[in-house]
């Protein structure tokens, strides 16, 4: 069994004074030092980036990688836009899978807010395809489009979307780490501008810097040494067009029924046994999208059931979602989000969660997208 | 033990008429035509390509590929400069590994020739560091240092060099595919233009559109059936700073030295063994640093043994070298050259190289270089 024996991130957020590499470096080191091993004891590292080719003609990070580690062994750099991160951490594990006894370093970084929105903006929109970047089309453009949809087909208000912000800033007032720490309220973010009809700025996930790394091995005995030790139940993938005109349905996104199915069947699990989920909130439509998608809500009831906030943290639900803040209130520093998601569900199941450590969790998911739907992850950790 | 059971490639050079995408499609419908399977038939896809980020602002290819084969498969990018191909095969034989019964799809594309030479140059040297990119360097100009420590050390002239691109290029003249098809004399090398000195354009590989993919299967049944299989038995890579400044030496290239002994070690071969090898000579001297570091040559004594022709075709010697023209002749459209090699080795392996197929062929190497040698992948294959 593949197990995450350790974790740290970086603070997410406008983090002027570090570049890419100190980001790197710093959740590097951080990760190592909680799972108390020594830099020589990495086999390999993986790593997700999405934008320091564009930004900054900077390619090549596994050599950079490389110097941070003082060390000759393997780097992959993976790119699936902003599911790079778990998609870096499905293959470690299936390498892990492959080399018995084995470690290996999961860091994911991004490095955004030294460059101008107009900048990232274009930037993320190379995850749309060429036709839909040529139409004037931005990420934010296309979540509305599909939001429209589900609003229109199942009668819906931009109310039923602001639960989801409301939630999850509340909970980024309990994660010291989270790019946004203060409460909103539902009339706030009803009230706040446009960004994207009927997509607002407090629907959206901001621009963040930050880095965040896991250790996983593959080290039967290096594992049970670890007092923090949580087991990799299933890491599943499915892709889908890049362009929502391919798409079979756009109330919902298809990669992630899929990849979860596969999921649930690998980890031999129900949709019951879930305790705590780090969905992919990009946009505030995105998590009912997700909920959905996951088969945890019945398709088309997610922007009724949202307004119950069973799924908040203190509410008592059986499931909490996006305990961090998410992306929305954590923080979206692109190549990071996957592996934060990862490392928050093991916090959660470590009991190391500090103010938003929930009681009694066994097992946990993260669900990870890439551009408009074109890739998803899914993730499940138990102890 | 994991087999390759197809390969296919486009012609290298200018290929205006075909996008990315486009590419990317020819290359795995050969590549699926060449192992008579059908596209259902693959589990997953490893995706290689450097700078479509950079040149298009076109990232999430993973989607895209997902649309040419109309699956929702995994899909996985990756990204190592130069050696991005080599590294998409290295992740693809583990995931094997962790998968048995599996068939996975590597392709590997570039299209560069759209942009203008100062755009792509400017564009390869995001596989040097910050630093380097600041002070001026282009990846001409980082080989040229490297040749001159080379040169000078070894007191060899540039006369040494030419015969990697008189090798090279003769090989090419053989090549249907290769991106150039005609001779170049010792004397036409020396009289070309420098681009960075010692080196002058007939040192240096071309910039190149083009496409390779290959199949790979850890299905028994599969490769069984197949009439043209073999066998990959090591692929190994290793790392070292992005900079020149952090390198131990600048006369070789010791990511190279590290993989080669992983890979020999892991094949249970000696040097001896190899009969044809495709190693990344983006310029000449680049080979004789691949000839040294490899374990072929003695460290010291390439620029006077490569005067010798004995790894060109024809010649008789063991072990033959860049049948295909290399990158030098056969072109370097950079996410395909890593698989074009593993390619090259598969046609020579099973004797489908046409007018350029060696006698008694058994054992064959690879060996690919991302940026100035901060990343090298070592693969060997076997009959």
């Amino acid at each position: 069994m593949i197990k995450v024996i350790g974790f740290y991130s970086t603070e997410f957020g406008e983090i002027w004074d570090k570049s890419l590499t100190a980001l790197i470096a710093d959740a590097t080191l951080g990760a190592l030092a909680d799972a108390k091993i020594e830099k020589e004891k990495i086999d390999a590292v993986f790593f997700a980036n999405m934008l320091s080719g564009v930004l900054e003609n900077n390619l090549m990070l596994p050599a950079r990688i490389s110097e941070v580690l003082g060390t000759h062994k393997p780097v992959f750099r993976t790119e699936a836009a902003c599911a790079s991160g778990a998609i870096a951490f499905h293959l470690a594990k299936n390498w892990l899978m492959a080399n018995p006894g084995k470690t290996a370093l999961v860091v994911g970084a991004e490095k955004l807010t030294d460059y101008s929105p107009e900048e990232v903006t274009a930037g993320l929109a190379a995850a749309a395809s060429g036709e839909e970047q040529a139409a004037g089309l931005t990420f934010p453009g296309l979540y509305a489009m599909m939001a429209q949809v589900y609003m229109q087909k199942y009668k819906y208000t931009e109310e039923n979307l602001a639960y989801v912000s409301h939630k999850n800033h509340y909970h980024g007032t309990l994660n010291p780490k989270a790019h946004f720490r203060r409460p909103v309220t539902i009339d706030q973010v009803l009230k706040s501008a446009y960004v994207a009809y009927p997509l607002k700025v407090l629907d959206s996930s901001p621009i963040s810097d930050g880095a965040s790394a896991v250790i996983v091995t593959s080290d039967e005995s290096l594992a049970k040494r670890s007092s923090h030790a949580v087991s990799v139940l299933a890491s599943e993938t499915a892709t889908d067009s890049i362009s929502l005109k391919g798409r079979t349905r756009l109330d919902g996104i298809e990669a992630t029924q899929i990849a979860a199915d596969l999921a649930f069947s690998a980890a031999k699990l129900g949709r019951g046994d879930i305790d705590v989920a780090e969905v992919h909130d990009s946009f505030s439509i995105a998590e009912l999208f997700a909920m959905e998608d996951l088969g945890f809500w019945k398709k088309g009831s997610a922007g009724s059931q949202i307004r119950d906030l069973a799924t908040m943290i203190g509410k008592g639900g059986k499931l909490t979602v996006n305990t961090s803040g998410g992306l929305k209130a954590g923080g979206h520093p692109v190549g990071a989000t996957g592996v934060k998601q990862i490392g928050e569900i093991y916090l959660q199941l470590t009991n190391q969660a500090d103010r938003r450590q929930l009681k009694k969790v066994k097992y946990g998911l993260t669900h990870n997208v890439g551009g408009s739907g074109g890739v998803a992850v899914v993730t499940i950790l138990g102890t």
